[in-house]
């Protein structure tokens, strides 16, 4: 039975349209009844439908931060210039996930979805939603960027363009352990209760401990040396410590969240990997590719870091290592500094103005 | 009431003396009623007792690694030269410990312990055991750094060389927030009980989570990613995944220990700071150091970071920055690599031929 969770109304996060693929099979076995996308679209599709530009989300994230952070007038993803389609991945809260769908896939019996599935769900709905055959460009963040590398594979002749920023086409054994600590940390607490809980609110103490994992991984270490947090600001609270950080900060943005939603993408995120298009082989997988690629690791990322995404860069053709500053690591993604967002925005427009 | 636990047991961990100090007063309060220290000692204190080299203990650790890994005849820290005292750090199991002392002061009753306590005790315990008033070197790594940098500041006329290697002089707020949630992860299982188990297998869910952790943070991303634990060895078991390596080598590291042993030296460890002798002066206290310090941070160190270490060491007279390489990152303490120990020990040889 679906619970009612306010986080992810469009009230809270900003509006989108649910689009219905219908019965959708997934790559591990079983499917999802009716697949339900939430599409936030920015911008209008041109008459050669040629302008437009795919957001894929981000592990906790929706298509908020994209719009507020990212999209608007006079930046790179302008919405004056492109047609802008965020689409919340599977599982994410807004999308079909695990709390919000009723009968056989509910809850605990969500089945397991990979970044393929989430790659073919949108493929399908810009085609059969939009009419959109091809993508100048698909750029997203973390396992926005796993769901980026899994469309340049897997559709080349689609995708013009791509800008995987902060994340990898292949997920790394570091990264597998980490987001193990993270799920580990929700399903310990009893009131998480096999996934059967009756409110987020069961598994406060769970959520707080993903988000206490998250201030040591998902930040860094300059960024809590220099007390970068004093920066931050959020409406009605402060901080005057790290500590008070931690706790204002972090662990509220994580505790709205649903804790099967946040696990259903962590297994999702764990085994994100181009190279099963090619039979496990990865040089093969990313020598498919055919979009101009900007490669945009963060500086400070601690699980995404620039050496392993470097790596996939030069598997590659034809593609570029644009490596971000963000003393704020992987969350440097929420474009807490205008230089990274500059960096950012200076790329995707160069990108975005490259012939292809 | 006293626990039985075999793994802190001379016949697990090597021979070891305990050294009563009597009652012991606490910075923090309170007081341990009769402090013992265990204490294992390797070569021969010479008539003018100035070949002495102390080695405080890290988080978790004992004497044994030190014995197995770092001292022997021709190595840097040889007993036929050098009077070698590894003092196991208090709560670490084998010296006074929540689990191996009766009485007040027994289990969840056990009192904080601060790092400057430790380094009083050692003091204590090598003048009147011993008759050391001088220390040839004081070489630690982790928090056993943390120690050697407050023996280096607290001591300065009794240092003559200092060592620390993989650890700061001040903890860092990152450092703060990781050792939390190793302190979650045991003490958010319920069978941990507010302290007061009957045995550290009702905790084995949280000393799993624990270990679990620390195979994100002790290790690096290139040790994962270059598979470099099919280079470790031991005996009776073997592992064809990195997965079987956290679960066959990892976890089974960190079950046999005692849970509130390690929330003791987390605790300790989140608070070491030698600026506490000079009211928060960080430089100050650095600037008192007179010992020749040799500072030897880990390149893929993902918590305790060469740069962090770099500006402890650039506000420390006289001292030097000598980086060891270890792909293990932290657990390169541990000694997997040939590379690291040679450099290790030619560092050390080179620090014990400075005329001070």
């Amino acid at each position: 039975m679906a619970l009612e969770n306010p986080f992810y109304s469009p009230e809270v996060q900003g509006p989108y349209d649910l689009h219905s693929l219908g019965r959708f099979e997934l790559e591990e076995g079983g499917a999802i009844p009716d697949l339900q996308l939430a599409v936030a679209t920015y911008g209008t599709l041109n008459d050669a439908k040629d302008n437009a530009i795919l957001v894929p989300t981000w592990f906790s994230g929706t298509h908020q931060t994209w719009e507020l952070t990212y999209i608007g007038p006079g930046r790179a993803l302008d919405p004056e210039k492109y047609f802008i389609v965020v689409v919340n991945q599977i599982g994410n809260g807004c999308s079909t996930s695990p709390h919000n769908t009723d009968g056989e896939i509910a809850m605990s019996a969500f089945p397991h979805v990979r970044i393929g599935d989430d790659v073919r769900a949108q493929e399908q709905l810009l085609r059969e939603v939009f009419g959109i055959e091809r993508l100048a460009l698909v750029v997203g963040g973390s396992m926005g960027a796993q769901q980026t590398w899994e469309w340049a594979v897997r559709f080349p002749d689609k995708v013009l363009r791509a800008a995987p920023i902060a994340g990898t086409a292949q997920n790394t054994p570091h990264d597998f352990l980490f987001t193990q600590t993270l799920m580990d940390a929700i399903t310990s607490d009893p009131g998480w209760n096999g996934g059967s809980y009756s409110s987020p609110a069961d598994v406060a103490d769970g959520l707080r401990r993903h988000a206490d994992i998250w201030a040591v991984m998902g930040l860094s270490t300059e960024f809590w040396r220099t007390e970068f947090w004093r920066n931050v600001e959020l409406p009605d609270v402060t901080w005057d410590t790290f500590v008070e950080f931690r706790d204002r900060f972090l662990r509220p943005t994580f505790a709205a969240m649903d804790p099967n939603a946040l696990l259903s993408m962590a297994w999702k995120w764990q085994r994100g990997d181009v190279a099963r298009n090619t039979g496990g082989d990865l040089a093969a997988a990313l020598g498919r590719i055919t979009a101009k690629t900007f490669v945009m690791p963060i500086d400070e990322d601690m699980f995404f870091p620039v050496r392993d995404c470097r790596r996939e860069q030069e598997l590659t053709p034809g593609s570029e290592l644009r490596v971000l500053p963000s003393i704020a690591g992987h969350f440097g993604l929420f474009g807490f500094e205008e230089t990274y967002l500059t960096q950012l925005d200076d790329n995707l427009r160069e990108l975005l103005e490259i012939e292809v």
